[in-house]
């Protein structure tokens, strides 16, 4: 990352190319953000502060379904019918499995074919990091990028692995959970809290033979979710049906959001939840920060490692190992 | 909490008055435990570490239900019927709101008539503390000290506050969810993430007029659960009806209990979640213990204050922000 601010292009000539929406240099960005070295972390920094009032400003949709439910081909379909009302769409992805597989989940850039050919779509392979927690800071830190190189609409793309849902819904505005149709219990399992982080439910590859079956789960999704209590926002999640084969139900869905965003606004909800994901992000920030720094050293972590099985043969209480631990790190 | 241990009565006499199931030394325990004091916690540790031995014996079980639910009522009946077997009964609370008023939800012992006359059952009020983690672990401590005393059934009680359902779950075997009947959008909703936490959901005043509508809601909720995944335990969580003014159904959740226990016994799912739950009991006492002796300075607090203030107004990135309060921490 030498040559991210040269001579010719310091700090103030990058951020004034990244305000023009100039892609090269949105994309450097990103790269410079996921570094893990420590002066380029510094940049970064003093990248994002410069950039931090241009932000705020998109409408953040986090997207998540399990494996086989079309996601691709839904954001593909979606994104396009986006960028077709001349709206900037920008996709990001989550996936915490890439930081073994070297990124699974957008690695290959055929998998939303026409959405990556289009200029208004700015389609980013996920971030990679040693954690849930970096991968989670970087990708907030695209989101804040991309707004500020004038994206008005940012996806986040989650497979379902892990706490990756909850992180997600952490960062974005609409949280959508897309689900194939079954019948009874057919209906594939749904991992466990997800369902109630949905601010929208989509029944996909609702054409076919499948189009009753999709209206069937529809009714029972929506049922089900009138079992729970609305969302701190007030907002009623709702259930729909599409298509993305038959480019059908695609509209409807965007119409569900912006109902979503103008509701939001109105009760103002839609701000004091981005405060909380603000303050939640500081808080988080502290923690894993002091975690790294407290226990990377070994001595901390093999002592850790020993009480962890002396409590599990039933040796020590877990509150008093705990306190043994801490006597340990405020020497 | 001078005479604790008097001296005709040092560590051995107390824990073997405690092994032999004495309520007055039992209650004594519990409240040196709750003591705020340094030297009563030194005490409290010695007696917990020298019990250890003794504990874990007893089927832990969790409750949880919206005021109006009738939850005194079903804990009454539940218990009555369980001492009836000859099984010793204890009933412990978390009621996070207890740290304002004092104790609200067991502070009148009158709430379980006939329970609270039994002399196989011993119920305790809930555990005071300035915050939900402090009054978990004294609630942990009671459950072991209650085990030590000879109890088979703790019964955990929590009114649906803040994060208090999740606790308590954190700290039993089997988690049970009692629900009103109500029909279509008027069943009450339910807060988000408890019903995915219930191992058993049971339907209370199922009778007279209501009993239909309670079948009804069985129905449904059963419909519901199925869209769900089943626990890490294996489990499929069931729905029950029961009458505690009628004395119906009662038996038929101590069935259903059993019938937990035996499964998750035979899967070896029984033990591995109680090795998962004193882990995550370890490594929430060492986060409370580092943030409590880190952020208790007023400096570290007004900092930390302030630089919320700056997130809130856009002025600074939460992650830098965050960094700029470990660089004072480190000092």
């Amino acid at each position: 990352m030498k040559h991210v601010f040269k001579q010719k292009s310091p700090l103030k000539q990058f951020v004034s190319e990244l305000l023009s929406g100039n892609t090269v240099t949105l994309a450097r960005a990103i790269t410079l953000c996921e570094s893990q070295k420590t002066a380029d972390r510094k940049k970064a920094n003093d990248l994002l502060q410069e950039i931090l009032p241009h932000t705020g400003r998109s409408l953040r949709i986090g997207i998540t379904g399990s494996p086989g439910v079309g996601k691709s081909t839904f954001i593909d379909a979606f994104g396009k019918s986006l960028t077709s009302f001349g709206k900037k769409v920008s996709v990001l992805a989550i996936d915490p499995s890439s930081a073994k597989t070297k990124g699974s989940i957008l690695g290959d850039r055929t998998r939303m074919e026409e959405l990556s050919k289009d200029p208004l779509a700015f389609i980013r392979p996920t971030a990679t990091g040693n954690s849930l927690g970096g991968v989670a800071d970087k990708t907030r830190e695209a989101i804040l990028l991309c707004e500020a190189a004038g994206y008005e609409i940012i996806i986040v793309e989650t497979v379902g692995v892990g706490q990756s849902e909850t992180t997600v819904r952490g960062m974005v505005d609409f949280f959508l959970l897309l689900q194939l149709a079954g019948a009874g219990d057919e209906l594939q399992g749904i991992k466990k809290g997800i369902m109630e982080m949905a601010d929208g439910l989509v029944i996909t590859k609702a054409d076919g033979e499948n189009e009753k079956r999709a209206r069937q789960a529809q009714t029972e999704f929506q049922h089900a979710l009138h079992l729970f209590q609305p969302s701190e926002l007030g907002w009623t999640p709702k259930v729909l049906t599409c298509s993305a084969l038959e480019k059908k139900g695609i509209d409807e869905i965007w119409k569900l959001i912006e109902a979503f965003h103008s509701f939001t606004t109105k009760n103002k909800s839609f701000q004091k939840n981005r405060d909380r994901q603000n303050l939640s992000w500081f808080h988080e920030s502290i923690d894993s920060l002091l975690k790294r720094n407290i226990f990377q050293s070994s001595k901390h972590s093999t002592k850790i490692k020993s009480m962890e099985k002396k409590i599990s043969s039933g040796k020590i209480m877990p509150s008093l190992a705990a306190y043994e631990i801490l006597k340990m790190l405020l020497k």
